[in-house]
C-alpha cells in the first residue's frame, strides 16, 4: 500500500460513525441497492443491515453490496431478528413510513445512536417493522406524487444526520474501533 | 372531474414553487431522471430543464419525464441555450459540481430564484455549464466513493431548499400564475 492511499484509508475511517446505520427491509432493485450504499458511505455509515425475504436476492443483494469494500454488510432472513440485533446495539429504531401519524424526520435527534429502516420498494415498511421501532418518520411532500425513490428517501434522511453529527462534532475525532480499523487496513491493502 | 380531485390538484398547486427549478445537463439512465423528477415534484417544482445531446435520448427522456403529468419539462440541446434561458427568468445559477472550490451547498439562500444545474452521470457537469454558472455547489462525503448518485445529489440539495422555503413561508400561498393552474386543471380532469 502507497503513504498516499494509507492516509487516505486512515483519513476515511477517523470519520467513519458506527452508530449510525441504515436497514434494508426486503427486496431492493439493485440500482436503489447501490445507492443506499453509496450515500451511506458518503456520510460515514460503517455498516448497513439487509433483510432478504428470498436465497437469490440474497445472492444478488450480496455482491451489489460487495462491491462496495467499505461498509460491512450484515445480512438477516426476517425482520425481527435484524431489529433484535440493532436494539441490542441500544440503536433507536426509526422507520421511514408513509404515514399520518409518522413524525418529520427533522424532529429527530440523530447524534443518539441511530438505525433507519427502509421499506421495500413497492409494499414499504413491514408490520412487524413498524410495530417494533421506537418512531415512524416521514419526508414531507406536497406535490402529486406518492412516494419518493427509496435511495432518495434513505440520503435525505442521512445527510440531516450527517448535518446533525456535524455541528455536534461527531465527524471531529475517530470513533471506530482499532479491530475494525486493523481489518480495513488490511484488506485495503489487499484488494 | 370528481371534487376530491380536483381538490388535492388544487392542493398540490398551492405548493408549487416555480422559481426553483432543475437543470439536468446531458443524458442520464432513466431511472435517474425518474428519480429526479419524482422528487422534484415533491417538493414542489414546477418545471424541470434537460439538455439533450442525442435525439434518441430525447425521445427516451421525454417519455420518462413525460409519465409525471405535473411537471413542465423543457428541452435544450446545448448548455448554452438553458443557462441563457434560466438567467433571463431571473434565476441564481448553481452547479453541483465535486470541486474544492464549490461551496458547501448548505451556505446558499434557496429563498431566492434558484435553478440547479445537474452534471452527466459519468463526466460531470459541462466547462461551459461551469463557466456560466454563479456559484458551484457541493454536498459534503467523507467516504472512500468519489460521487453521489445525481438524483440522490439533486434530491439532497432540493430537500435543503425545501427547508428553507418552508421556514421563510414560502409553501404558505399559492405562487403559481393563474394560466398555468387553469391548463393543469384541464389536462388532470383529462387524462
Ligand atoms: C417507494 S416507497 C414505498 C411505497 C409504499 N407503497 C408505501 O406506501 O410504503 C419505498 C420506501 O422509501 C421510503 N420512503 C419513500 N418516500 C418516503 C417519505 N416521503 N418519507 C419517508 N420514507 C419514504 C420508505 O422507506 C418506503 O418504504
Ligand atoms: C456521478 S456524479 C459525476 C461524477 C464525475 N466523475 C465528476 O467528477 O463530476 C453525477 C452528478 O451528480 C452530482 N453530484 C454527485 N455527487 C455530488 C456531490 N457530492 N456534490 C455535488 N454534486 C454531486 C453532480 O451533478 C454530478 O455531476
Amino acid at each position: 500500500m502507497t503513504p498516499e492511499r494509507l492516509k487516505r484509508i486512515n483519513a476515511m475511517l477517523d470519520k467513519r460513525q458506527p452508530d449510525l446505520t441504515v436497514c434494508m427491509e426486503g427486496v431492493h432493485k439493485s440500482h436503489n441497492l447501490a445507492a443506499v450504499v453509496r450515500t451511506a458511505d458518503a456520510v460515514g455509515v460503517s455498516d448497513v443491515h439487509a433483510i432478504w425475504k428470498s436465497d437469490e436476492m440474497e445472492v444478488r443483494g450480496g455482491s451489489a453490496a460487495g462491491s462496495q469494500n467499505w461498509i460491512d454488510v450484515h445480512n438477516y432472513t426476517t425482520t425481527k431478528a435484524a431489529i433484535d440485533e440493532l436494539k441490542k446495539q441500544g440503536m433507536q429504531i426509526l422507520v421511514t413510513n408513509l404515514s399520518d401519524s409518522a413524525v418529520d424526520f427533522r424532529e429527530i435527534d440523530y447524534t443518539k445512536p441511530t438505525a433507519i429502516i427502509l421499506g421495500q420498494e413497492k409494499f414499504g415498511a413491514s408490520d412487524v417493522a413498524l410495530a417494533m421501532a421506537d418512531q415512524d418518520i416521514v419526508i414531507p411532500m406536497v406535490g402529486m406524487v406518492q412516494s419518493l425513490n427509496v435511495s432518495v428517501a434513505s440520503s435525505v434522511v442521512l445527510y440531516e444526520a450527517q448535518r446533525q453529527r456535524q455541528i455536534a462534532g461527531m465527524y471531529d475525532t475517530a470513533r471506530i474501533d482499532d479491530n475494525r480499523r486493523q481489518r480495513f487496513l488490511f484488506e485495503g491493502g489487499h484488494p
